[in-house]
Protein backbone atom coordinates (compact mmCIF):
# COMPACT_ATOMS: atom_id res chain seq x y z
CA UNK A 1 0.00 0.00 0.00
CA UNK A 2 1.29 3.23 -0.72
CA UNK A 3 1.59 6.16 2.04
CA UNK A 4 -1.66 7.66 0.85
CA UNK A 5 -3.53 5.07 2.92
CA UNK A 6 -7.04 7.06 2.63
CA UNK A 7 -6.69 7.92 -1.16
CA UNK A 8 -6.45 4.26 -1.53
CA UNK A 9 -9.33 3.00 0.60
CA UNK A 10 -11.27 6.20 -1.45
CA UNK A 11 -10.27 4.81 -4.81
CA UNK A 12 -10.98 1.11 -4.04
CA UNK A 13 -14.81 2.27 -2.89
CA UNK A 14 -15.37 4.23 -5.77
CA UNK A 15 -14.40 1.05 -7.90
CA UNK A 16 -16.64 -1.16 -5.95
CA UNK A 17 -19.43 1.62 -6.59
CA UNK A 18 -18.94 2.16 -10.20
CA UNK A 19 -18.93 -1.77 -11.17
CA UNK A 20 -22.27 -2.14 -9.19
CA UNK A 21 -24.03 1.08 -11.39
CA UNK A 22 -24.63 2.22 -7.72
CA UNK A 23 -23.04 5.62 -8.08
CA UNK A 24 -26.77 6.51 -8.94
CA UNK A 25 -27.72 6.25 -5.23
CA UNK A 26 -24.90 7.89 -4.16
CA UNK A 27 -26.11 11.38 -3.72
CA UNK A 28 -24.46 13.21 -0.91
CA UNK A 29 -27.94 13.35 0.42
CA UNK A 30 -28.75 9.48 0.57
CA UNK A 31 -24.97 8.83 1.86
CA UNK A 32 -25.71 11.05 4.58
CA UNK A 33 -28.85 9.33 5.58
CA UNK A 34 -26.91 5.73 4.90
CA UNK A 35 -24.03 7.52 7.69
CA UNK A 36 -26.41 7.99 10.30
CA UNK A 37 -28.12 4.62 9.62
CA UNK A 38 -24.91 3.02 10.61
CA UNK A 39 -23.94 5.00 13.52
CA UNK A 40 -27.20 4.43 15.02
CA UNK A 41 -26.21 0.36 14.70
CA UNK A 42 -22.74 1.33 16.98
CA UNK A 43 -25.68 2.95 19.01
CA UNK A 44 -27.75 0.00 19.38
CA UNK A 45 -24.64 -1.80 20.84
CA UNK A 46 -24.12 0.65 24.15
CA UNK A 47 -27.83 1.95 24.48
CA UNK A 48 -28.14 -0.58 27.07
CA UNK A 49 -24.38 -0.32 28.76
CA UNK A 50 -23.04 1.60 31.16
CA UNK A 51 -19.81 4.06 30.43
CA UNK A 52 -17.94 1.95 32.80
CA UNK A 53 -19.67 -1.67 30.53
CA UNK A 54 -19.05 0.40 27.28
CA UNK A 55 -15.24 -0.16 27.67
CA UNK A 56 -14.98 -3.76 28.07
CA UNK A 57 -17.18 -5.11 25.65
CA UNK A 58 -16.67 -8.91 24.97
CA UNK A 59 -15.02 -9.76 22.42
CA UNK A 60 -17.68 -10.80 20.08
CA UNK A 61 -19.41 -8.02 20.61
CA UNK A 62 -16.46 -5.69 19.40
CA UNK A 63 -16.70 -8.09 16.41
CA UNK A 64 -20.32 -6.69 15.46
CA UNK A 65 -19.16 -3.58 16.42
CA UNK A 66 -16.10 -3.54 14.31
CA UNK A 67 -18.66 -4.02 11.51
CA UNK A 68 -20.37 -0.90 12.13
CA UNK A 69 -17.45 0.90 12.45
CA UNK A 70 -16.40 -0.19 9.44
CA UNK A 71 -19.71 0.75 7.30
CA UNK A 72 -19.93 4.23 9.14
CA UNK A 73 -15.67 5.11 7.74
CA UNK A 74 -17.22 3.21 4.33
CA UNK A 75 -19.93 5.94 4.19
CA UNK A 76 -18.03 8.57 5.75
CA UNK A 77 -14.89 8.05 3.31
CA UNK A 78 -18.05 8.08 0.57
CA UNK A 79 -19.89 10.89 0.79
CA UNK A 80 -16.93 13.21 1.40
CA UNK A 81 -15.37 12.41 -1.88
CA UNK A 82 -18.84 13.01 -3.26
CA UNK A 83 -18.22 16.41 -2.07
CA UNK A 84 -14.58 16.67 -3.00
CA UNK A 85 -13.60 17.01 0.90
CA UNK A 86 -10.28 15.51 1.79
CA UNK A 87 -10.89 14.09 5.20
CA UNK A 88 -7.52 14.23 6.76
CA UNK A 89 -7.31 17.42 5.47
CA UNK A 90 -10.07 19.43 7.03
CA UNK A 91 -9.70 17.39 10.24
CA UNK A 92 -6.53 18.40 11.21
CA UNK A 93 -7.87 22.22 10.50
CA UNK A 94 -10.13 21.73 12.53
CA UNK A 95 -8.10 20.23 15.92
CA UNK A 96 -5.79 23.81 14.70
CA UNK A 97 -8.95 25.13 15.58
CA UNK A 98 -9.93 23.80 18.41
CA UNK A 99 -6.67 23.57 20.13
CA UNK A 100 -7.16 27.71 19.92
CA UNK A 101 -10.57 27.80 20.91
CA UNK A 102 -10.02 25.17 23.90
CA UNK A 103 -7.40 26.41 25.98
CA UNK A 104 -5.75 23.57 28.01
CA UNK A 105 -5.79 25.81 30.96
CA UNK A 106 -9.15 26.61 30.47
CA UNK A 107 -10.61 23.52 28.93
CA UNK A 108 -8.67 21.08 31.43
CA UNK A 109 -10.97 18.39 33.36
CA UNK A 110 -14.24 20.36 31.71
CA UNK A 111 -16.31 19.61 28.96
CA UNK A 112 -18.16 23.13 28.53
CA UNK A 113 -18.63 24.13 25.33
CA UNK A 114 -16.29 26.78 23.81
CA UNK A 115 -18.74 28.82 23.59
CA UNK A 116 -19.39 28.89 27.34
CA UNK A 117 -15.72 28.94 28.31
CA UNK A 118 -16.00 32.49 29.60
CA UNK A 119 -19.29 32.33 30.93
CA UNK B 1 4.08 13.26 7.84
CA UNK B 2 5.33 9.08 7.94
CA UNK B 3 3.12 6.91 5.85
CA UNK B 4 0.25 6.31 8.39
CA UNK B 5 -1.97 9.25 7.67
CA UNK B 6 -4.15 7.40 10.36
CA UNK B 7 -2.23 6.59 13.05
CA UNK B 8 -1.02 10.10 13.18
CA UNK B 9 -3.96 11.81 13.58
CA UNK B 10 -5.28 9.12 16.07
CA UNK B 11 -2.00 10.28 18.02
CA UNK B 12 -2.50 13.74 17.58
CA UNK B 13 -5.86 13.36 19.04
CA UNK B 14 -5.05 11.62 21.97
CA UNK B 15 -2.39 14.20 22.67
CA UNK B 16 -5.32 16.86 22.35
CA UNK B 17 -7.13 14.72 24.82
CA UNK B 18 -5.00 13.77 27.14
CA UNK B 19 -3.33 17.23 27.46
CA UNK B 20 -7.30 19.11 28.63
CA UNK B 21 -7.76 15.45 30.82
CA UNK B 22 -10.85 14.80 28.82
CA UNK B 23 -10.33 11.05 28.07
CA UNK B 24 -12.63 10.61 31.77
CA UNK B 25 -15.25 11.65 28.85
CA UNK B 26 -14.40 9.41 26.28
CA UNK B 27 -16.32 6.65 27.20
CA UNK B 28 -17.46 4.44 23.84
CA UNK B 29 -20.36 4.82 24.83
CA UNK B 30 -20.34 9.07 24.84
CA UNK B 31 -17.82 9.12 21.96
CA UNK B 32 -20.35 6.84 20.25
CA UNK B 33 -23.19 9.64 21.24
CA UNK B 34 -21.03 12.54 20.19
CA UNK B 35 -20.25 10.90 16.95
CA UNK B 36 -24.10 10.13 16.09
CA UNK B 37 -24.75 14.26 16.88
CA UNK B 38 -22.14 14.99 14.38
CA UNK B 39 -23.72 13.44 11.72
CA UNK B 40 -26.88 14.97 12.58
CA UNK B 41 -25.25 17.72 11.96
CA UNK B 42 -23.91 17.16 8.42
CA UNK B 43 -28.14 15.91 7.77
CA UNK B 44 -29.62 19.52 8.33
CA UNK B 45 -27.34 20.86 5.93
CA UNK B 46 -28.77 18.38 3.32
CA UNK B 47 -32.76 17.59 4.87
CA UNK B 48 -34.75 20.20 2.92
CA UNK B 49 -32.37 19.68 -0.44
CA UNK B 50 -33.40 17.61 -3.17
CA UNK B 51 -31.28 14.94 -3.96
CA UNK B 52 -29.50 16.84 -7.07
CA UNK B 53 -28.95 19.91 -4.96
CA UNK B 54 -26.98 17.87 -2.10
CA UNK B 55 -25.28 17.91 -5.33
CA UNK B 56 -24.34 21.18 -5.91
CA UNK B 57 -23.88 23.20 -2.65
CA UNK B 58 -22.70 26.34 -3.03
CA UNK B 59 -19.46 27.39 -1.61
CA UNK B 60 -20.41 28.57 1.92
CA UNK B 61 -22.69 26.06 2.57
CA UNK B 62 -19.81 23.14 1.66
CA UNK B 63 -17.43 25.07 3.96
CA UNK B 64 -19.93 24.40 6.77
CA UNK B 65 -20.67 20.62 5.73
CA UNK B 66 -16.62 20.28 5.94
CA UNK B 67 -16.62 21.50 9.65
CA UNK B 68 -19.22 19.09 10.48
CA UNK B 69 -17.72 15.98 8.01
CA UNK B 70 -13.85 16.97 10.00
CA UNK B 71 -15.98 16.37 13.46
CA UNK B 72 -18.19 13.04 12.50
CA UNK B 73 -13.61 11.36 11.25
CA UNK B 74 -12.40 13.34 14.71
CA UNK B 75 -15.16 11.24 17.11
CA UNK B 76 -14.90 8.22 14.61
CA UNK B 77 -11.29 8.30 15.01
CA UNK B 78 -11.66 8.47 18.99
CA UNK B 79 -14.34 6.09 18.95
CA UNK B 80 -12.40 3.42 17.39
CA UNK B 81 -8.89 4.06 19.14
CA UNK B 82 -10.83 3.84 22.58
CA UNK B 83 -11.52 0.25 21.37
CA UNK B 84 -8.52 -0.37 19.81
CA UNK B 85 -10.13 -0.47 16.15
CA UNK B 86 -7.92 -0.41 13.37
CA UNK B 87 -10.40 1.65 10.99
CA UNK B 88 -8.70 0.73 7.84
CA UNK B 89 -8.02 -2.34 8.41
CA UNK B 90 -11.69 -3.43 9.70
CA UNK B 91 -12.92 -1.12 6.47
CA UNK B 92 -10.73 -2.98 4.04
CA UNK B 93 -12.02 -6.51 5.33
CA UNK B 94 -15.62 -4.98 5.02
CA UNK B 95 -15.20 -4.61 1.05
CA UNK B 96 -13.48 -7.85 0.87
CA UNK B 97 -17.17 -9.16 2.36
CA UNK B 98 -19.36 -6.97 0.12
CA UNK B 99 -17.17 -7.98 -3.08
CA UNK B 100 -18.66 -11.38 -2.31
CA UNK B 101 -22.58 -10.63 -0.74
CA UNK B 102 -22.89 -8.13 -3.15
CA UNK B 103 -21.70 -10.06 -7.33
CA UNK B 104 -21.46 -7.44 -9.68
CA UNK B 105 -23.73 -9.44 -12.21
CA UNK B 106 -26.43 -9.96 -9.71
CA UNK B 107 -26.01 -6.37 -7.76
CA UNK B 108 -25.84 -4.44 -11.30
CA UNK B 109 -28.15 -1.05 -10.52
CA UNK B 110 -30.11 -2.03 -8.11
CA UNK B 111 -29.73 -1.06 -4.63
CA UNK B 112 -31.58 -4.49 -2.70
CA UNK B 113 -30.25 -5.63 0.49
CA UNK B 114 -27.92 -8.75 0.12
CA UNK B 115 -30.05 -11.01 1.96
CA UNK B 116 -32.96 -10.40 -0.77
CA UNK B 117 -30.77 -10.44 -3.66
CA UNK B 118 -31.96 -14.38 -4.58
CA UNK B 119 -35.61 -13.72 -3.53
CA UNK C 1 -60.07 5.13 26.50
CA UNK C 2 -60.29 8.35 28.25
CA UNK C 3 -59.72 11.66 26.84
CA UNK C 4 -56.25 11.48 27.29
CA UNK C 5 -54.60 9.55 24.93
CA UNK C 6 -51.18 10.85 25.40
CA UNK C 7 -51.49 10.14 29.61
CA UNK C 8 -52.35 6.27 28.63
CA UNK C 9 -50.06 5.61 26.58
CA UNK C 10 -47.32 7.17 29.38
CA UNK C 11 -48.92 5.10 31.74
CA UNK C 12 -49.15 1.94 30.11
CA UNK C 13 -45.35 2.31 29.48
CA UNK C 14 -44.52 2.85 33.09
CA UNK C 15 -46.50 -0.41 34.27
CA UNK C 16 -44.72 -2.42 31.26
CA UNK C 17 -41.11 -0.79 32.45
CA UNK C 18 -41.74 -1.80 36.22
CA UNK C 19 -43.26 -5.01 35.65
CA UNK C 20 -39.90 -5.85 33.81
CA UNK C 21 -37.53 -4.40 36.47
CA UNK C 22 -36.21 -2.07 33.55
CA UNK C 23 -36.48 1.51 34.77
CA UNK C 24 -32.80 0.96 36.28
CA UNK C 25 -32.01 1.40 32.17
CA UNK C 26 -34.40 4.23 31.23
CA UNK C 27 -32.25 6.93 32.10
CA UNK C 28 -32.60 10.26 30.00
CA UNK C 29 -29.09 9.33 28.33
CA UNK C 30 -29.78 5.65 27.82
CA UNK C 31 -33.57 6.40 26.38
CA UNK C 32 -32.34 9.04 24.01
CA UNK C 33 -29.66 6.46 22.81
CA UNK C 34 -32.91 4.11 22.15
CA UNK C 35 -34.41 7.04 20.06
CA UNK C 36 -32.01 7.82 18.00
CA UNK C 37 -31.33 3.87 16.95
CA UNK C 38 -35.07 3.77 16.32
CA UNK C 39 -35.09 6.70 14.17
CA UNK C 40 -31.93 5.33 12.01
CA UNK C 41 -34.14 1.89 11.48
CA UNK C 42 -36.66 4.51 9.83
CA UNK C 43 -33.71 6.24 7.86
CA UNK C 44 -32.81 2.63 6.90
CA UNK C 45 -35.97 2.41 5.09
CA UNK C 46 -35.89 5.50 2.85
CA UNK C 47 -32.20 5.80 2.56
CA UNK C 48 -31.62 4.78 -1.19
CA UNK C 49 -35.26 5.93 -2.21
CA UNK C 50 -36.13 9.11 -4.18
CA UNK C 51 -38.60 11.69 -2.56
CA UNK C 52 -41.34 10.68 -4.80
CA UNK C 53 -40.54 7.08 -3.71
CA UNK C 54 -40.83 7.79 -0.17
CA UNK C 55 -43.91 9.06 -0.79
CA UNK C 56 -45.39 5.49 -2.11
CA UNK C 57 -44.08 2.60 -0.54
CA UNK C 58 -45.22 -0.59 -0.74
CA UNK C 59 -47.52 -2.31 1.81
CA UNK C 60 -45.12 -4.29 3.08
CA UNK C 61 -42.44 -2.03 3.29
CA UNK C 62 -44.97 0.22 5.18
CA UNK C 63 -45.62 -2.38 7.99
CA UNK C 64 -41.97 -2.33 8.45
CA UNK C 65 -41.83 1.31 8.77
CA UNK C 66 -45.31 1.12 10.55
CA UNK C 67 -43.48 -0.74 13.64
CA UNK C 68 -40.09 1.60 13.78
CA UNK C 69 -42.70 4.95 14.23
CA UNK C 70 -44.02 3.15 17.03
CA UNK C 71 -40.58 2.42 18.26
CA UNK C 72 -39.65 5.74 18.07
CA UNK C 73 -42.77 7.42 19.46
CA UNK C 74 -42.55 4.72 22.56
CA UNK C 75 -39.07 5.97 23.02
CA UNK C 76 -39.85 9.40 22.88
CA UNK C 77 -42.91 8.95 25.35
CA UNK C 78 -40.57 7.15 27.77
CA UNK C 79 -37.67 9.94 27.18
CA UNK C 80 -40.30 13.08 28.10
CA UNK C 81 -41.86 11.08 31.26
CA UNK C 82 -38.46 10.24 33.03
CA UNK C 83 -37.98 14.16 32.25
CA UNK C 84 -41.28 15.04 33.35
CA UNK C 85 -41.98 16.86 30.23
CA UNK C 86 -45.44 17.10 29.01
CA UNK C 87 -44.88 16.07 25.15
CA UNK C 88 -48.68 17.55 23.73
CA UNK C 89 -48.24 21.03 25.89
CA UNK C 90 -44.71 21.59 24.76
CA UNK C 91 -45.39 20.97 20.83
CA UNK C 92 -48.06 23.31 21.14
CA UNK C 93 -45.87 26.32 22.47
CA UNK C 94 -43.10 25.24 20.46
CA UNK C 95 -45.91 25.68 17.24
CA UNK C 96 -47.35 29.17 18.67
CA UNK C 97 -43.43 30.17 18.59
CA UNK C 98 -42.74 28.76 15.50
CA UNK C 99 -45.84 30.93 13.72
CA UNK C 100 -44.32 34.03 15.21
CA UNK C 101 -40.72 32.99 14.02
CA UNK C 102 -42.01 31.92 9.89
CA UNK C 103 -44.62 34.66 9.58
CA UNK C 104 -46.46 33.59 6.43
CA UNK C 105 -45.72 36.55 4.14
CA UNK C 106 -42.07 35.50 4.50
CA UNK C 107 -41.86 32.19 4.54
CA UNK C 108 -44.24 31.15 1.95
CA UNK C 109 -42.74 28.52 -0.48
CA UNK C 110 -39.19 28.68 1.01
CA UNK C 111 -37.15 26.32 3.30
CA UNK C 112 -34.83 28.75 4.73
CA UNK C 113 -33.84 28.59 8.79
CA UNK C 114 -36.03 31.69 10.73
CA UNK C 115 -32.61 33.30 11.56
CA UNK C 116 -31.79 34.41 7.87
CA UNK C 117 -35.11 35.36 6.76
CA UNK C 118 -34.22 38.59 7.02
CA UNK C 119 -30.72 38.61 5.59
CA UNK D 1 -59.59 20.74 22.97
CA UNK D 2 -61.89 17.63 22.12
CA UNK D 3 -60.72 14.20 23.38
CA UNK D 4 -58.44 13.51 20.06
CA UNK D 5 -55.02 14.93 21.22
CA UNK D 6 -52.86 13.69 18.36
CA UNK D 7 -55.31 14.36 15.93
CA UNK D 8 -56.15 18.05 16.89
CA UNK D 9 -52.12 18.62 16.98
CA UNK D 10 -51.90 16.66 13.57
CA UNK D 11 -54.42 18.65 11.95
CA UNK D 12 -53.08 21.98 13.07
CA UNK D 13 -49.57 20.98 11.59
CA UNK D 14 -51.22 20.63 8.49
CA UNK D 15 -52.80 23.63 8.78
CA UNK D 16 -49.14 25.38 9.71
CA UNK D 17 -47.46 23.79 6.98
CA UNK D 18 -50.05 24.43 4.17
CA UNK D 19 -50.21 28.16 4.97
CA UNK D 20 -46.25 28.40 4.32
CA UNK D 21 -46.34 26.29 1.12
CA UNK D 22 -44.00 23.76 3.04
CA UNK D 23 -45.53 21.02 2.08
CA UNK D 24 -43.80 20.41 -1.19
CA UNK D 25 -40.93 19.78 1.38
CA UNK D 26 -42.03 17.61 3.62
CA UNK D 27 -41.39 14.05 2.12
CA UNK D 28 -41.62 11.19 3.95
CA UNK D 29 -37.58 11.16 3.39
CA UNK D 30 -37.17 14.73 4.24
CA UNK D 31 -38.86 14.79 7.34
CA UNK D 32 -37.16 11.11 8.17
CA UNK D 33 -33.94 13.86 8.07
CA UNK D 34 -35.10 16.17 10.25
CA UNK D 35 -36.59 13.76 13.02
CA UNK D 36 -33.09 12.57 13.23
CA UNK D 37 -31.63 15.86 13.28
CA UNK D 38 -33.81 16.75 16.08
CA UNK D 39 -33.18 13.60 18.00
CA UNK D 40 -29.27 14.77 17.81
CA UNK D 41 -30.13 17.62 19.32
CA UNK D 42 -31.54 15.58 22.18
CA UNK D 43 -28.25 13.68 21.97
CA UNK D 44 -25.97 17.06 22.38
CA UNK D 45 -27.27 17.45 25.84
CA UNK D 46 -26.95 14.45 26.72
CA UNK D 47 -23.32 12.89 25.80
CA UNK D 48 -20.99 14.32 28.04
CA UNK D 49 -23.37 13.44 30.94
CA UNK D 50 -23.56 10.50 33.15
CA UNK D 51 -26.58 8.37 33.38
CA UNK D 52 -26.87 10.11 36.65
CA UNK D 53 -26.68 13.26 36.14
CA UNK D 54 -29.10 13.18 32.35
CA UNK D 55 -31.76 12.60 35.77
CA UNK D 56 -30.83 15.42 37.15
CA UNK D 57 -30.40 17.94 34.55
CA UNK D 58 -31.05 21.88 35.81
CA UNK D 59 -33.82 24.04 35.01
CA UNK D 60 -31.70 26.43 32.18
CA UNK D 61 -30.86 23.01 30.14
CA UNK D 62 -34.72 21.33 30.79
CA UNK D 63 -35.88 23.83 28.99
CA UNK D 64 -33.90 23.41 26.31
CA UNK D 65 -34.38 19.80 25.66
CA UNK D 66 -37.87 20.29 26.28
CA UNK D 67 -37.78 22.60 22.82
CA UNK D 68 -35.89 19.62 21.48
CA UNK D 69 -38.50 16.78 22.22
CA UNK D 70 -41.14 19.55 20.74
CA UNK D 71 -39.56 19.22 17.36
CA UNK D 72 -38.68 15.59 17.73
CA UNK D 73 -42.72 14.85 18.45
CA UNK D 74 -43.65 17.38 15.71
CA UNK D 75 -42.08 15.92 13.27
CA UNK D 76 -43.22 12.65 14.47
CA UNK D 77 -46.18 13.42 13.88
CA UNK D 78 -45.58 14.87 10.79
CA UNK D 79 -44.14 12.21 9.49
CA UNK D 80 -46.45 9.54 10.71
CA UNK D 81 -49.27 11.75 8.85
CA UNK D 82 -47.54 11.82 5.06
CA UNK D 83 -47.71 8.20 5.44
CA UNK D 84 -51.39 7.87 6.82
CA UNK D 85 -49.89 6.16 9.96
CA UNK D 86 -51.95 6.66 13.19
CA UNK D 87 -49.15 6.37 15.26
CA UNK D 88 -51.13 5.76 18.73
CA UNK D 89 -52.52 2.74 17.30
CA UNK D 90 -49.27 1.31 16.09
CA UNK D 91 -47.47 1.88 19.75
CA UNK D 92 -50.35 0.48 21.43
CA UNK D 93 -50.18 -2.74 18.78
CA UNK D 94 -46.11 -2.59 19.49
CA UNK D 95 -47.03 -2.79 23.19
CA UNK D 96 -48.96 -5.51 22.74
CA UNK D 97 -46.12 -7.62 21.18
CA UNK D 98 -43.90 -6.66 23.21
CA UNK D 99 -45.43 -8.21 26.39
CA UNK D 100 -45.48 -11.16 24.39
CA UNK D 101 -42.04 -11.11 23.15
CA UNK D 102 -40.70 -10.29 26.59
CA UNK D 103 -42.87 -12.04 29.55
CA UNK D 104 -42.07 -10.70 32.60
CA UNK D 105 -40.88 -13.60 34.00
CA UNK D 106 -38.37 -14.32 31.58
CA UNK D 107 -36.84 -10.21 31.07
CA UNK D 108 -37.32 -9.25 34.77
CA UNK D 109 -34.17 -7.17 34.99
CA UNK D 110 -31.96 -7.85 32.16
CA UNK D 111 -31.88 -5.96 28.46
CA UNK D 112 -31.18 -8.87 26.48
CA UNK D 113 -32.98 -8.32 23.36
CA UNK D 114 -35.88 -11.13 22.88
CA UNK D 115 -34.20 -13.12 20.14
CA UNK D 116 -31.44 -13.97 22.72
CA UNK D 117 -33.94 -14.62 25.58
CA UNK D 118 -33.91 -18.51 25.29
CA UNK D 119 -30.39 -18.61 24.12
Amino acid sequence: MSNNELSNLKQRLREFTEARDWDQFHSPKNLCMALSAEVAEITEHFQWLTEEQSQNIPAKKLKEVESELADTFIYLVRLADKLNVDLLKVAEEKIDVNEKRYPVEKAKGNAIKYTQLDE
